[in-house]
């Protein structure tokens, strides 16, 4: 059985409950489906939400950024939210607010740890990029250590999280069901497209498996 | 020419700021291409992103809530910052560091007000129903009164804003370019996959066009 995250005042579902899931299970397909995120910091009282990606590596979510941003400076040992959300589809109804949309998300809450050993730094931003594209790190040009200096790296523990979803069709009022309107569901998907070689790849460089076979969604 | 809205402190790039727009009609264009949006509230300090659908008319974005839920809570009388973004692609590089993504993204800070007038917001609401699915509130049962009231509808003015943009390949060191590694752009896409009718539908209830020329992304 997958575990049970304790439900927090913060990750506590108020309203469709029946919408919540606090396994690590459900919460970590979610995160391992979507890298993009979206950070919400407090930055002079008040919040900044930025997108950025993530990506997992057990019982921790990591991201990086700039050691000149602002993201950083805020989130130094203060609180964060972490949130992922993937669209899967847009509900229509038979009268205007029954409308919805199809999802998965999940929140994290917490406080954000710098990592600063340069080694552990290093094989964790090989992993992001292994994460994204399996084997990739092993073909590449190694990182510099002036520019693993100049990143950041933050990791927050899936502890204080819960997961949201929705799915299947419209739910109306029972006598709506009699009205002559058409209602059901437009499924959505994040769509890999074929890959662009850089004009400047060397002939004979062949497109790697980890390109042709991305899968996010 | 379109308007240009001041940078502030809130929204001035610090950093690759040659990504950055200030304009309305680049603003504009990201918010129309992309209903799901993240808004960030403080809640008894601490952040908390709730991803939404958001809608554009004219100056201002909005978005609506329940008004049992924590968002609406926290966003009357106090700071929000809305951000959109849409993934366009994955950038592969020659080496970790310089491997990035395509992506339109836009932020709105500013101070939500809650819209309370009941024609107003039934007038809002069906807009929101237009702008997804043009024309769709003319032919669906009318949102009930009771319905309205239990639902908050926020305005934020499009004022505070700022977009970010990133496109095209990869970028690398000079010297990386002469090693055999692919590298280049998998480009993503949000698509629209083929209506779902539901299974309710009256014989004979055809599926209108704005289910069938739904375009996002």
């Amino acid at each position: 059985m997958s575990k049970e995250l304790p439900i927090t005042e913060r990750t506590r579902l108020r309203r469709k409950n029946e919408r919540g899931y606090y396994d690590r299970e459900t919460i970590d397909a979610i995160l391992d489906a979507m890298p993009m995120c979206h950070v919400g910091y407090v930055i002079d009282g008040s919040p900044v939400v930025m997108p950025t990606f993530q990506w997992r590596e057990g019982d921790h979510v990591y991201w990086h950024a700039s050691n000149a941003g602002r993201g950083l400076r805020a989130a130094e040992g203060t609180a964060v939210c972490l949130t992922v959300s993937l669209l899967d589809g847009l509900v229509l109804a038979r009268t205007g607010l029954n409308h919805s949309a199809n999802f998965r998300s999940v929140m994290i809450f917490g406080q954000p740890r710098k990592i600063t050993e340069p080694d552990r730094k290093a094989d964790l931003l090989n992993g992001m990029i292994d994460a994204f594209y399996p084997g990739r790190s092993t073909i590449l040009r190694p990182m510099a250590e002036s520019d693993i200096k100049q990143t950041a790296l933050l990791s927050l523990p899936i502890e204080e999280a819960s997961a949201k979803m929705r799915e299947g069709g419209p739910i109306d009022e029972e006598e709506d069901y009699a009205l002559p309107i058409w209602a059901g569901t437009v499924p959505v998907k994040m769509q890999m497209m074929p890959p662009v070689p850089d004009p400047r790849n060397l002939d004979g460089v062949e497109m790697p498996e980890h390109v042709t076979s991305i899968k996010f969604g």
